[in-house]
């Protein structure tokens, strides 16, 4: 499964690059690999944005934003790669739009990529006037963004859609959280390393915690989070799939159906959350007004329901925390506690595999704190691993103190490459191993359902929590019940 | 078990207080306990010297050994600690000396620690004499230097001999390897992190190895090395000692009785090295000339036959390698590799944990070296311990490579004491968990018996090996039978 470091000649086309994702995340990663020189010279990017502009103004707009966000452009790099990029203006709902691309395409290079950074609705529809335009063939691949509908009918709805025109390898449903390099590093750490996989299962860990946590509010994206929420914005996509990669069994191969395979078994192991458990192992908050910390002091923000575009009887839940399980023999007890949400203490990612306390101690420890080992696996804000042990203090006692293994890229002096460099080239190049296939997308859909449909029928507000706070006090209590704590600030 | 931090009063009488280890590590260590107020202010240290000598030029002769070996001498602390030295010059074979040195201890306090730091055949005399003249109380405590005895037989009589005057409880076998940092961190490292003791059998771990190589020649010692020889030097004691701490079920707590009773169990589950495997399973070597790298150079250095004071036809081994095997449900199938010798290539003391590769490779290896967990306690001549483990490489392939994690001591910023700091203030403090119980010592001279038995026979000359190599080619041989190496230089 060895890449190759130079893709094949490709055409990427780029829906909604103009949009806040291909301004912050895709042309910056497409920049990057041409910087390393991974890109092909045959290869180019179609920006398509509405019709009202033309290729001098988005190049400046990009490179604006480039700025902005805090790429480091060299000059003369930048020309280059933006010989790469052609414009074109259209609306993506009017077939006329679509002839138009069909005619700049002709003579393009067979491995096509049609990048939808657009909302999951315009799929289907993308989908058929590619089709009618008659610009698919074989070895073109469709890119679609998370999250794809907003329960399980209709996301079944726009996959159907789009797999009448594309066969399912084409379909490359990206996650960039399983193109962050901590999570290479964690597959890499599990199956690799005969000392943590041996241990990976219920006889020895005891649970495991994985936080997405935001400190941004809604922002300008009310439009979108309104109709999203926590839930099916981060919990059903980027939080399942990192408990997929943390609980997968070891695949044959790295081949992209052994992982999916894998990935798949878990989510359809998982447990489903129905009847009282709705009420016991979920948690959903939404923020009130509060102190946030920034790089300046602290900074009094508004309520979600004050945000600008927000009902001021909104139920949208800006937090979701849950309690997942994993019905079978190598996770069967051990609780995986989910949570993410907008406007808490900190921005961070981290997942927590905490192993079980030692069955009997023999040494005077330094306080009354647990001493388990654990690992922790961070994607956010800074990359890394850590290993939490006990040693001897040094000195005449036998006592023993907890010490901190750092293991991020200890020695590696390369720059990490963001996930989007590493997802765009796999997609160019054909490799679907990190990206969903559709009966992955639709078990998570399945898990999540139940959630939403009680939510909505209940028809009450999520509990309030404080901006600036780790979310509602129902958050605490759910491992509290468990005789367990959230581990924060380590 | 918690060790108090100031010992109790108390009187050592240093046998063999000018000897090469009083001056090298005993009395550093006691200046060292005295200066982080460890000592009791009622403690004094009898040192016994022949009789030629008086305080005065002892104090001189101490000093100057101080500056010689690096002990970091501050002028006023020195001051203060000399107060407590004493002076008796006596022959350790004459009755009258005794008698002088009873009259000395009039009015001493009631720990009396007797230390030995002279040939193991001058132990019974002492004890005899100690009783003859009633120095002898409940609370005094005889230590005891390794090696006891050449030698079952020999250690036996000796044993049996001091037997008659201090009961068990009060016969501290000391072995300095046990109060290194390393080897009780050994014991915090598995005991204190499950990780680590989950694993430490022989479903995870490949093989042990344990060395102990040391870059000098017999130096001035022949007389003594002459009838002794790399086995009963440091086999049969300080290799064994660490196999038993690295082999050692987990005690039901740190008390004396607890520890020792799990190690005494190690050594008895030795299987046996009779018959074919005196051949298979042992290695002996002595040293021929060779190039030994110093500090300025490459230095030219005699063999042993040629070193002053060995015999042209000598057949003592400077070198020893040992397949060793405990049977018993947790090591069966797992070889502790043992050597040691003199004029080797590098100064080093290390165990080494090697666990099993993983039972199936998904990754690409940076190259075919073994990627298997390795976890490396080294006691010499730097302290630390260090985690082999594979990391993802940065960048877009999936590719591992070997990292390692450094564990030695991170953070801790204090000095490390030395081994016989730890030792002499559990001795003063009656704590023997860290010192040998007589069925221990005996059983590991059972062990040994039938080699030193064979080689006696077998009249054969040791191996020759080039000083400055890692010994005879036999050693490499015998881990080569089985499909393993020796891990030098790591």
């Amino acid at each position: 499964m060895r890449m190759p470091d130079v893709t094949e000649p490709f055409d990427l086309v780029l829906f909604g690059a103009s949009g806040d994702l291909a301004l912050r995340k895709l042309i910056p990663a497409l920049y990057y690999l041409h910087l390393d020189g991974r890109l092909h010279e045959e290869g180019r990017i179609w920006a398509v944005t509405r019709s009202t502009t033309n290729l001098e103004s988005y190049l400046e707009h990009i490179k604006q934003a480039a700025h902005q966000y805090g790429t480091e452009v060299e000059p003369k790099i930048w020309q280059s790669f933006i010989r790469r990029i052609r414009h074109i203006g259209m609306d993506l709902d009017k077939a006329s739009g679509y002839a138009k691309l069909a005619k700049k395409l002709q003579g393009a290079n067979q491995r096509c990529v049609f990048y939808c950074a657009v909302h999951s609705r315009l799929y289907p529809e993308i989908s058929e006037q590619l089709f009618a335009q008659n610009i698919i063939n074989e070895h073109s691949i469709i890119v679609l963004e998370k999250p794809i509908g907003s329960d399980y009918q209709s996301g079944q709805a726009i996959n159907r859609r789009v797999a009448e025109f594309f066969d399912e390898s084409q379909i490359y449903r990206i996650d960039h959280y399983l193109g962050k390099e901590t999570v290479q590093n964690l597959l890499a750490l599990r199956f690799a390393n005969s000392i943590f996989e041996h241990q990976w299962n219920q006889r020895y860990i005891d649970h495991v915690q994985i936080t997405i946590s935001e400190t941004v509010g809604v922002e300008q994206r009310a439009g979108f989070y309104e109709g999203t929420g926590a839930l099916r914005d981060m919990l059903q996509n980027h939080l399942l799939q990192l408990l997929c990669m943390t609980a997968m069994e070891p695949p044959s191969s790295m081949a992209p159906e052994s992982v999916r395979d894998e990935k798949v078994k878990v989510i359809k192991a998982l447990k489903p959350i129905v009847g009282d458990d709705l009420l016991d192992k979920v948690v959903r908050g939404q923020y009130e007004a509060g102190l946030i910390q920034t790089k300046d002091g602290n900074e009094m923000v508004p309520r979600y329901r004050d945000e600008p575009g927000v009902s001021q009887d909104s139920y949208t839940d800006t937090f979701v925390a849950v309690k997942a399980e994993i019905d079978n023999w190598r996770w069967a007890g051990v609780p995986f506690y989910l949570r993410t949400g907008k406007r808490l203490a900190e921005r961070s990612c981290e997942i927590v595999i905490q192993f079980k306390e030692v069955p009997h101690s023999l040494f005077e420890m330094q306080n009354k704190k647990t001493m388990a080992n654990k690992l922790v696996f961070r994607l956010q804000p800074d990359e890394g691993v850590r290993l939490q042990m006990c040693e001897k203090r040094i000195g005449n006692h036998m006592q023993v103190r907890p010490m901190t293994l750092s293991l991020n890229n200890a020695g590696q002096k390369k720059r990490v490459p963001d996930a989007y460099e590493r997802l765009l080239a796999d997609a160019i190049n054909g490799n679907a191993t990190l990206f969903l296939r559709e009966d992955e997308l639709m078990s998570a859909w399945q898990w999540a359902d139940p959630i939403l449909q009680f939510w909505q029928q209940a028809d009450q507000r999520p509990e309030p929590y404080n901006s600036g706070s780790w979310g509602p006090a129902a958050s605490t209590l759910l491992l509290a019940k468990d005789g367990r704590l959230w581990q924060e600030n380590n």
